[in-house]
């Protein structure tokens, strides 16, 4: 990335703690700016507290904003039209002044530009000719459709040929991502946008989609230096973890970067993408750092299930297979009863393997109670049957699910030492049905790892722990049954079930 | 709505279910079309059985797909282009003359247009000549820039004046709606999409964004007959509606349609919003059955909190008031602690009251304990302070929310009897933090009606069942803060408090 903007340090001085925290690190490309506003009407650039916020971040970039609107200089500011140029004048010298590059951000350029241009372009030309490197138009309440984007664009262009654009999208109509592409087809050379478009209302430009359509499909070089599938083999990753930040949920069906993006559904075209992946997918996903998944619903033939435990288990599978349509069916079944196997295909792939006679049943949750209170303690009983002997373990927990957990684990550490090694990366609880009330059915999902592998398990019920507590335990059987195969795998191979 | 595409009844039974079903209803203004291929090669369309589903459909409309793309004729059918033409034409003809309306939908044109523009327009010119009376340009695997898809459907217009053209676009780079509105904007007249994009993958064109921009910004007369604001005025909760019907989450950040469509942010910018709604909405959020809010956040200031309240709870309030301050460092608190008070203002609006002194406690939740299996059944013991009074009740459920649920309105009845008609209508989990495990932290967000109005709470707590009730307990009790408000100001006014 060329710029990070940090924050807005006069607004929020948990921003202003950003700027200091970032000193402890060397940044080898991006350069740190600050944002912030021009001037208040009426009072010395020295004197202004905002300005003055942005030089105190003690960075090398400055991006503010100000009016290229008259209903917002007349409206919002009620001041005149020669006082917002001196404003913006005067801002950007300011800045420029205590050494700082400055990003000057037209904000609701594109509406003032429709209702008047003349003062529109009047207000970008003087912070062009105060010394702004670049003039970013933005279209800051998200409402102007791509056509228009385009032609305002390449009409600023026309008129400011040696002017550096740039373009800052709003998703309010849905059109950030492709708004900020057709501004740089109309010339803009520098773009600002989110990782996974997070920003206030409908977001902003999502970089996760505007960064490689610009490399991969329109011949643009972003990202300085590193050539393609080096740079953007991360953006998943990347994507994930300001994800996690937020502590939001990633977006399954997010543009490269969610779990859907290559997704594939249903038998015929399933077959297909194996053969031929051009035919069907826009780019190679690992360019981006993802995979394709072929998902397993109602709508799925056999060839899908087939697929996926090829995948997944190394198992060559005939999607003709008896085991395969009885499996498929008891998916649809329990897809009525609440379930979604498209966000856990680990438990579709368990009903399989019972089908397949391949299932080994490695322990089994015979019962279990737990007594919980307000507070954070529970404690939970369960009784297993690992290896034909039962046993009654007792676990104590923050709540009723962690509390089953934790007994649970107690059970397997004599039998399956390597289960400690896997932890719950993921725990969703939805209610899947249209009555909802405390007594509907809930579906939770969980997502666990080895530390290598992900995997993705779902349990249902009307109760949240004993759904949980399913979701839970169909999580730890896959890990033992992917665990058996390979032995199997080792021992006899398992191509006798083509 | 012109069309209504109810299925691919070849490939699954229960879309034809779907098409028996709407013999039942009698459409004033849609007409129902039934999906599917161009016949399978070298097969008499007499003898395919996925045109004869089509016609088995007793639907007024076909919509077929056929191949524009030579890479697909040759390596995904492997067959010629010669017999792929026939395919296309012969398919048309026979559901014409089963007295069926073709919209003739070609699949991958635009990259097949890229690699071979003359066959790609052959193709379409065939169906076009066979009797199709819509030929659709279909980015079918959703990688094609806006720019792209605007120079491409202006030279097939130019090239066929006469034929009608229409949309299919997917959002693999984030460009679906735009894609359509390019096309469009091109020459095409006809759209496709789904309501809130719902598709495979990324999903197809939103049409809750389509719809509303082509009629309130580019000036086109969408959906026939009624005018704007009553042709949009349901646009949410038709989107609303759908998402339920899937047991889909809505997205929030939904543009037109979302919680946060017009939500608004930070002090300053809240003041300006109510002063010229203009100046920063793109159009108003009634037209589209949608409404403005205040969010209610860390990097909110004292106004947004006032603002939202003075909304809300009919209070005029000072923003400088050292209550409202107080309320917003409890509000920054909680939210470090993994609470969210933008999906949840009414216990945001709860912790204001408190500190307000506004806040009467009208009943308190003392002590519950809850037992629990896997059996659905469970139960609960409550210690409820109603009025002076402590009343211990039990309550079965089928499940530990439930149960303690069930017992807290035994609890209620005699002296809330208003509280009966309060229901759950949204229940949602998540793990706020980034480190995830059995013992961490969860957010429960709840969402409750009486029949007019709706409120969220939130709770938080590393036990599930915990983090509910607080949940619940929260979304009660502002049903009874609201009631005594509104008796307070019915009594007194409470103008007292600006």
């Amino acid at each position: 990335m060329d710029y990070i903007e940090g924050g807005w340090p006069y607004s929020n001085p948990k921003d202003l703690d950003f700027f200091k925290a970032m000193k402890e690190y060397s940044l080898t490309r991006a350069r740190l700016a600050a944002f912030g506003s021009t001037r208040r009407k009426g009072v010395r650039p020295r004197d202004d507290e905002s300005l003055n916020a942005i030089v105190k971040a003690d960075v090398p970039v400055a991006v503010i904003f100000g009016k290229s609107w008259t209903l917002h200089v007349e409206k919002v500011l009620e001041t005149t039209w020669e006082e917002n140029l001196a404003m913006i004048a005067e801002s950007v010298e300011y800045l420029r002044e205590h050494g700082m590059e400055v990003i000057y951000d037209a904000e609701h350029f594109y509406q003032g530009y429709i209702e008047d241009p003349e003062r529109a372009l009047e207000s970008i030309e003087t912070a062009w000719r105060a010394g702004a490197r670049v003039v970013v138009l933005a279209d800051t309440n998200g409402g102007t459709p791509p056509h228009e984007v385009y032609r305002i664009t390449a009409e600023v262009k026309r008129r400011f040929p040696a002017m550096a654009l740039g373009a800052h999208m709003h998703n309010d109509i849905g059109c950030a991502v492709a708004n900020t592409l057709m501004a740089v087809v109309a010339g803009a050379r520098h773009v600002q946008g989110t990782i996974n478009g997070v920003g206030e209302r409908t977001g902003n430009a999502d970089l996760t989609a505007v960064l490689p359509t610009l490399e991969l499909k329109m011949g643009f070089r972003v990202l300085r230096d590193e050539p393609p599938p080096v740079k953007f083999g991360r953006l998943r990753e990347l994507s994930r973890m300001v994800y996690e930040a937020l502590g939001r949920q990633p977006n399954p069906y997010q543009p490269y970067v969610g779990d859907f993006a290559f997704a594939h559904k249903g038998g015929v075209h399933a077959d297909a993408v194996m053969k031929v992946p051009r035919a069907y997918e826009h780019i190679d996903p690992a360019l981006v750092g993802n995979r394709r998944v072929v998902v397993v619903s109602e709508m799925a033939g056999g060839a899908s299930v087939a697929l996926k435990a090829a995948e997944e288990l190394g198992i060559p599978l005939d999607k003709r297979h008896q085991a395969v349509r009885r499996a498929l069916e008891e998916v649809k079944r329990l897809e009525r009863e609440g379930y979604s196997f498209d966000e856990a295909p680990a438990s579709a792939l368990l009903i399989l393997l019972k089908h397949l006679g391949l299932y080994k049943e490695r322990f089994r949750l015979t019962e279990w109670r737990v007594v919980t209170g307000p507070t954070p303690a529970a404690f939970a009983v369960v009784k297993v049957k690992v290896g034909g002997r039962e046993m009654l373990e007792a676990g104590e927990g923050v709540g009723p699910v962690h509390a089953v957990d934790v007994a649970l684990r107690r059970a397997f550490t004599a039998a399956f030492p390597e289960l400690l090694r896997v932890t719950l990366r993921d725990y969703r609880v939805v209610l899947p049905t249209t009555v909802k009330s405390t007594e509907s059915v809930v579906r939770v999902t969980v997502e666990f790892t080895d530390g290598e592998r992900v995997w993705r398990t779902v349990g249902v019920s009307s109760n949240v722990v004993d759904a949980s507590i399913k979701a839970i335990v169909d999580a730890y059987d896959f890990a033992l049954q992917l665990q058996s195969l390979k032995k199997a795998a080792e021992v006899q191979g398992v191509g006798h079930l083509a």
